[in-house]
Formats: structure tokens, sequence, C-alpha cells
């Protein structure tokens, strides 16, 4: 019996996203369900069944399922293992590929959420075409996803790609989730946005846009808001968050001298207040013989759909 | 008629060294010649030539040669060209490969000679058997080669792997030769262990075996003799090299999850001089999932002969 279609299930830190995807890329039928509404991992794995079902039987797609694709964080292609998911309500290791085989009896493969980004981008987005390029995840924390030769690198233990995690600042850098500091993702994530701006409120004086927000409480988006409205201050934190991604993206250019940076994300969407000091720290950083050479792209897909899309991707290696 | 010899041709800032390998990795015969000698490609090549149909004759090889190797610095193994070759005589580009192959008849392949070494460690030395590692040549400058999944990493252009190139001192960082300030070749290469220690010296008011040279004579050699004797200076110059090494390997592991890091060159003989401050701050670096799992070896060859066999191994896969 033909089965023509994958499932992708993109596992957030607060919401899973899935769907139904055919050999094209279409996306049929797509929910969600809430991740930390179960602590227990069985509860969770019976809702996600009982509502891809639901999708399935809606879109006539049960038994033509030919795999299912998870990305989620600290997911481990190798071993099928999450295995040290520091966002998620179930203790780890996890070992979440054989759970949700078994569960919908059709083979699965799962991979960190930016991995199966990259694959997303390379597949249907940006980066189509394109066989050495590095995706790079401005969320939450910073992900990125490489792809050398046309294939994704998982390295020895499958773990490779945490770009997030190296380290900007040799001293007086931020403690970062991982228990070090100074790790690119305190500074260039949504949530690193944040805290600068929270360095930057308490530093100066001025007067500032981000002043009528209680401090704990601004998000990125709020800063952005303030730097599309004028705000100096708000602006000066996109120069200084796109100073430290540009150079980083330089360092980075030396390992695998990408065709391209795909940045991914809501930080992605910046437009100009990022990607002008990030060019500019880019290029000001670069080694010669790739200065002005390098794109950086903003990716090509809906948020949501690139995760669920390279999730499925992955379905189709599945067995 | 068969072929089952190879040459391997390295060439360095200073000598050029040849030899002639089976298909075991056992080097017939090698020989050198001085890389500086004529300012004119041309001759420098037919020097090359005389040289190495010499070596053919006396090993009864003449018509017997599969292919050519070069590790050559900033050679290109996509263009077969030497695009800037910062340390060597003759106007770039060169069209290396084209030019050599032309003169003696035979197919050439040419990379630069970290990649080169990083492919003579895989065949016959201390990666036999890994698929993921980063060889580091600790040199004049700092070289690298990256191999993922079992390929040697060129990225989009052919030139991936510039890993010296990394800024690992964000500001008040050395000049480096790429015009540049704060490389990791400015510190931990042979010509960066002299600057540390014409820095300390400068600064440090202790008595010191180095003050007996004169200072811009000083070389790793020197400082690492002189910690070898219990020199206190030279000590924590080897201990200032070890931790800034230490920490960029840390910050490398991130990339491609590599099994193991090969280091190579004169400075790799350190010993615990260089290795323990260079472990300890790896791991004190390390993201935790890595942490105590990434070995440091010492290459398993000698100098000259990882390059002449990397180059070798090359020359299997020249058409």
């Amino acid at each position: 019996m033909s089965k023509p279609y994958v499932v992708g299930i993109d596992i957030g830190g607060t919401n899973t996203v899935f769907g139904i995807v055919d050999a094209r890329g279409s996306v049929l039928a797509s929910s969600s369900i809430k991740t930390r509404k179960h602590s227990n991992i069985n509860d969770y794995i019976d809702e996600l069944h009982t509502e891809l079902t639901k999708l399935m039987e809606t879109t006539d797609t049960v038994d033509k399922i030919h795999g299912i694709g998870i990305g989620a964080p600290n997911a481990n292609f190798f071993t099928g293992m999450i295995e040290d998911g520091v966002n998620l309500p179930w203790p780890t290791p996890i070992p979440l590929a054989e759970m949700v085989s078994q569960k919908f009896g059709i083979p699965v493969a799962i991979t960190n959420d930016a991995n199966a980004a990259a694959i997303g981008e390379m597949t249907y987005g940006a980066a189509r075409g394109l066989k050495d390029f590095i995706m790079i995840t401005l969320g939450t924390g910073v992900g990125s996803g490489i792809v050398i030769n046309g294939q994704l690198v998982y390295g020895h233990d499958g773990f490779a790609g945490e770009l997030g995690h190296v380290i900007v600042k040799r001293s007086n850098g931020r403690l970062c989730g991982c228990g070090r500091t100074g790790c690119l993702e305190t500074y260039c994530s949504a949530t690193g946005v944040a805290r600068t701006a929270r360095e930057f409120l308490e530093i100066r004086t001025e007067p500032s846009l981000l002043r009528n927000i209680p401090v704990d409480e601004i998000t990125s988006k709020d800063v952005y808001d303030a730097a599309m409205a004028g705000d100096q201050i708000a602006k000066e934190i996109f120069e200084y968050t796109g100073e430290i991604l540009g150079e980083a993206l330089a360092d980075f250019t030396v390992f695998s001298a990408p065709e391209a940076f795909i940045l991914f994300g809501g930080l992605a969407k910046s437009g100009d207040l990022l990607m002008k000091p990030l060019r500019n720290a880019m290029e000001k950083n670069m080694l010669s013989i790739w200065k002005n050479k390098v794109k950086v792209l903003p990716s090509e897909l809906k948020e949501a759909d690139a995760a669920v899309l390279g999730a499925s991707a992955l379905g189709w290696e599945a067995k």
C-alpha cells in the first residue's frame, strides 16, 4: 500500500505543533497541543496520538503515513532520545522516537528543532539549492542547523551545531541557562534583547518609550516597536545585538565557509534595525577572502510551517 | 599499465618537501627544495620537476605515478589555484594544479597544508578510524582541517577550516597577518608563543632564563627549553597559550561535535606544559553535554611525513 504522506511534529517549550505533509511540501492540515499540559510523558503522547489521529481521519491519510519526523530541543538523531531537555516538563532521557513509533505503529526520526528548521529551509525555503549554509534560529534561545555539502551536520554524537553556546564574551559575560557565561544566546536571542534592554535602561538616563513598561516585562517585541517609533535607546539595543551576532557570523564563516546564513525566528523579522549593524559588523570582522561574499538571508518560511515542514522532511528518512 | 604510486608535495613557507608513496602509505623516498630560491614560479616548478624525476628514477617509479597531491598555503581543492599565498614568494593567483600537471604529465590535486595533514592523519595517524575530528596545526600560524562524517570540509568555495582566524580577543587583540586583530593564531602559533614571551618579559620584572636571549630572537623552542628547565615565566607563557587554545577548542566543539582534536606541529610536542592548561581550560569552558568526552591527541605522524603522506593521499583522487 502506498504511503505518500509524512507527519511533522515540532515540540517547543510552549506549544507542540504538528501537521500532515505531502511529497510536494504542502501542509494538508495542522494543529497543536500545549507541551506543558501533562507532567507525564505518556499522557502527552496519548494526547498527541488522539489529536493527530483526528487530523489523519479528516484528511483521509490514516494508514498512508510513511513516517513521522520530530523536531525537539536536544533531540538526538542517532539515538532517538531527548537526552537533556532543559525546556521540557519531563524527566530526561526520553526515548521519544521509540515511544512515538510504538504508539502510532509508524517509523519515527527525531532531531533538534534548529536542525529541523534547516531541513525545512533547504527543502522549501530560502536555502533551496544551497549546499553549504548555516541556519540560525533566533528565538527564546539561539539555535543552529549547519548544512555542509548538502548534508546536515550531526557530529560524532548527534549534537553538533550548538552555535548559540559559542562564548562571545570571555569576561563579565551574561549567565546562560547552560550554566556557563557569555554564550551568544544570552545576547542575541529574544530574551537576550530583553536583557540588553534592562541593562541599557539601568545604565542610561535618557527618556525612552521602554520606560513605560515594567522593566521585567519588556520583550524583544516591545524593543522592536519602540525602535520603529524612533526610540533612540531601543535602536541602540538592536545595534548592540546586531553587532554581536555579526561578529559571531564572521567567526562561523571560517569554520565551514557557507554560502549563506539563514536567520529564522521573531528577531529575524526586525529588518534593517538588526540587519544593518549585523552586516556591518560581519563584514568588518570577516577574513578578507570572504568579505562581501557571504549572504545573510531571512527565512522564507512561516515560523510554524518551517518547523513542521522540516520535521516532516525527516519523516521520509524514518525507518 | 598499472600505476601503483602517488607523489605527495608539501609546499611550506621555507621548504618544499616531497615523496613517493605506495598504496600502503610507505614513503619510498623523499627529498626537499627551498621554496624561496626562485622568484619565478616556472623556475621553481622546473627544479621541483628535476628533483622529483631523480627520485622517481632512483625508486623505479617513472610512469608508475597515479597522481600528485599537493598541500600548500591557501590552495583551493575546487579550483586548483593558490589564490592568496601570503607566505609564498610568487604573485597570486597561481594555477598550480594545472602548471604542475602539464609539467609532469600526471593528474594533480591540491589543498591547503592543514587539510593535507588532516587527510594524512586520518589515513595513517592518530585519526585512523575517526569520522569526526578536527586537525589543528600549530606552526608559524595556526591551521586546521575539519573532518565531518569521514569527509574533509571544503565549504562553499574550498576555503573552509580557517580556525586560526577565529577571533579570540575582541578588544586589544594582537595584529594578525590577515590584517585583523585578535586571531587565534596570533596567540597559539609558534610565533604567537614568541610574542607572548616578549610581552611577558616586558611587563614582568622577575629573572628568567629567557632574558639571556635577545628579545627579538626568542622562539617557542627557547620558551619550551626554559620551561623544562623550571623557568617560571616560561611555564606561565605555556599556561597562557594553553588556556586560550583550550577555550577555543571548547567553542569549536559546539560546531561539529568532533570525537577528537588532533594537534600537530612543534608546539603539539610540548607535552603537559601545553596540554595541562589546555585540557583544563577546554573542560572548564565546555558545554556540559561534551564535558570530558572530547579527546585531544597529539599527531602520531612525523611532521614531514604527515604533510607528504596527506598530500600523497590526495594524489589518489587526482584526475
